[in-house]
């Protein structure tokens, strides 16, 4: 007897689990395909040369890296590695194959990706990404689109309640540049800042302590952002409230809506595009207000000024989309990877502290490979995360994952064998889901495994009913059990 | 600039591959589906004890192994590795989840497998295949459904000519043993036998001398396959003019039937139909001709007797579907791998020197993870030989794999843009595939990038269309340009 466990951190994926996978990938590639993107696969093996120094060093440790072969595997050298992301082999691809490429290439990716980062609940060495990337234009447009994709793939699934934090790494540039953080500080400043949240105020001035972050430019940062931060408290808290007044005159209809302290609002018995007008209308609002104060923050730093419009000209683009009523400005987020060269995107729904994906601009990664810059940018959805928050929040049913087979013919006996598979292949060409008893038991036990593998219907096929060409039909439910045509089958089972 | 080749063996997929290889998936799933086989997916990775030793000296070689993490790279120590087919894995989650899973466990699984091996035409080191295995029952029943499904997947797929060469590893044993190889010759006198199409009868004698297969022995065996060779030879012979003789009389109604020399068949203006009644009739025919030779040779050998018996009981079964048209028995097929235990089989169409796919049953693989035998049988398809064989005959079309996106919005100026994207999005929920163009080009300049992607509609939404709430449509095969209502364009599109 041996080891029989997956690999550590990964996971074999029996029936039930990849029909509720394959639910969700059909609905992103369904979308996706809607807007035009295209599909790609490459390899899950890649030189290694292709990987390394593309993720920081700690993205370095984590790839798992493939030894040579014959007589090199005693060198204990690696030569392959597994792929990390769908974003560095893209931009391969888009390296190698420019000729062939269109000169707008909208590609959709969704394949597995392995990181030997040490497992933990929700954490995998294998997990699926999502991605969708449009190469080839600066235009913002393409953050416009790609908001409104993204968002059209959570609304099919049935969120309502995610939200798109927008930023651009230039808008942070002009922040930590008018606080007075010099350039080569940019990063240390923004990794303290992060964990404002986390920490707290004392927290990340003691960082900046150690970051040798001037005391003064600190102070600026941190009422900056934690204006930020508050402001939106506020926002969510508003946002739970007019969701809460909502749903109180979606469902039962009971008491009084409630009151936000944060904001009093009195919507009564509305529709669910009144709520995501209203929703819209509150967003834009609070959008105007951050985008505001960071102006007046940055004053008339150059680079900033120009990310700020972009933000606004993408906040404009979706104002007739379904994108409107979920993206937010967030000057607060960062994203790690070091190659965004603007707009950034994440994905975030109330009961989930990561986030569900993210994006952004890159437009020099590409060059990395070709040595000329293609503008870049894209999005990526993590199936693992969108899948648990849906099992939690018990949005998979039945219904929509699919289930067994539509029946079951049993087996009467070794010389009507032939005649039960004939019969099952007739009403598969008929279009039902069937299964085949594959032995002579007890019609009994025969009755009990379709009983457990939640199969509906059973045929039977005995003396009588194959001397008269008719089929005795069992429904499992009910327990009712009548003798019919072989060409009545199917409109039986399909309730007619 | 770096290397931007995928590594090699391996393959990036563009958009039509893509499409192409989706096509081919998604019947074999819905196909399995019709049969009650459910999906199981495993990871991509295994630990290295899962996968050595089971697929023989050669296999140990080519399993692409994975370095130790963190400190212990530098070991220079593998403890995983690539998965290398899918039933090994298979077998382990059968071992792990028997509590979980039906008693009958039906399971299709499509996905990547990796092998060292040389690259060559048509061998790649990253390859897909797509298995089917019933776990569970030793019933004959799962051989017969097995070769339906698999017909049915070829049927679908637009196959008509494929054979599936059906033996059994008992009624090798019958014949080897009646011929008087000793039993551990055995593997020994079979890699002989299986050149003997290639080398000759001169070369398997020289072989069998190397073998120390005895002359007496080596001879009878010798003049039984080369009869099966021979009369394989005249079938095939007669099949082509069966096909020729009713493809004459399907397409143009040219000449004279033809008239084969092995055998005169005359058959007019039949329908396809007909045609697999035909070729079945004289399938049933042939295989009774060659199981009465082996039972001719075998004369009594118990084991062996047994086997005949159940390769008869799966031509039985299969009477009345569409698999009836295909299997023959060829006692010749041996098949590599050694975990096979009972009936084999193998996928051949004439114009490919290699199988489309193959398998058998394999008894006691699940024991060697969980000390307990369980009763196995499968077929896997290679999908990579099944599109080459695809590809070459010209049996994918636009019309089946899809094309690109159903008409593409233009931008007239930045101020219309916004307006650009909300009817892009109108025309998504209304089930269209749209397209933007991403930029504020000229005109002349988004025309030509919609015909070079095959986009047949043009959306222009001039400052006069805005002006009066429509659109202009251009048909970009016929030039045509027409202004009409936003509300119309679907119609339009979808020709009424």
């Amino acid at each position: 007897m041996s080891n029989t466990n997956p690999a550590r951190g990964m996971r074999d994926f029996l029936p039930a689990d990849v029909r509720r996978r394959n639910y969700v990938i059909n609905i992103v590639k369904e979308v996706y395909e809607r807007y035009g993107f295209e599909p790609l696969e490459t390899p899950a093996v890649e030189n290694i040369e292709t990987l390394m120094g593309k993720y920081g060093e700690e993205g370095n440790q984590l790839i798992f890296k493939i030894l040579k072969r014959g007589e090199h595997e005693k060198t204990g050298v690696a030569d392959l590695a597994l792929r990390y992301d769908l974003t560095v082999p893209l931009a391969r691809v888009v390296a190698e194959y420019k000729n062939q490429l269109p000169k707008f290439f909208k590609r959709y990716q969704i394949q597995p990706v392995w990181r030997a980062d040490r497992p933990a609940r929700g954490r995998f060495r294998e997990f699926y990404q999502c991605d969708v990337d449009s190469i080839g234009s600066k235009s913002m447009i393409v953050e416009a689109e790609l908001c409104t994709a993204v968002t059209d793939v959570l609304v099919e699934l049935g969120f309502d309640d995610f939200t798109i934090r927008l930023n651009h790494r230039k808008v942070l540039e002009g922040i930590l540049d008018v606080a007075g953080v010099p350039t080569d500080k940019h990063g240390e400043a923004l990794v303290a800042l992060d964990k404002l949240d986390k920490i707290g105020r004392e927290g990340v001035e003691k960082e900046f302590v150690q970051r040798n972050v001037e005391r003064d430019t600190g102070n600026k940062l941190l009422r900056f952002f934690e204006n930020v931060i508050q402001s939106q408290k506020i926002d969510a808290d508003v946002t739970k409230a007019v969701g809460n007044v909502l749903n109180t005159h979606w469902g039962e209809n009971t008491e009084e809506p409630i009151h936000s302290e944060a904001n009093k609002i009195h919507i009564n018995r509305v529709s669910s595009s009144q709520r995501s007008i209203a929703l819209s209308n509150k967003l834009a609002l609070s959008n105007k207000l951050i985008i505001d104060s960071i102006k007046s923050f940055i004053n008339m730093h150059g680079v900033g000024t120009e990310a700020i419009k972009e933000l606004e000209t993408v906040l404009e683009l979706v104002q007739g989309t379904s994108a409107s009523s979920h993206i937010k400005i967030d000057p607060s987020l960062a994203r790690g990877l070091s190659y965004y060269t603007g707009a950034i995107m994440e994905i975030s729904v109330p009961d989930l502290a990561g986030s569900l994906g993210g994006g952004g601009r890159y437009d020099n990664l590409v060059g990395m490979f070709s040595g000329q810059d293609v503008p870049a940018c894209g999005f990526s959805l993590g199936l693992e995360r969108i899948i648990v928050v849906m099992t939690e929040r018990g949005m998979f049913s039945d219904h929509l994952i699919g289930t067994n087979a539509d029946c079951m013919v049993t087996i009467w006996n070794e010389e009507s064998t032939a005649d039960s598979l004939t019969l099952a292949n007739e009403l598969r060409k008929s279009g039902l889901r069937v299964e085949v008893y594959p032995e002579t038991d007890k019609l009994g036990k025969q009755f009990k495994y379709a009983s457990v593998k939640g199969i509906n219907y059973v045929c039977i096929l005995g003396d009588e009913e194959r001397a008269n060409n008719k089929v005795a039909l069992k429904n499992m439910t009910t327990g009712e059990q009548e003798t019919i045509e072989r060409s009545e089958i199917l409109a039986k089972i399909r309730g007619k």
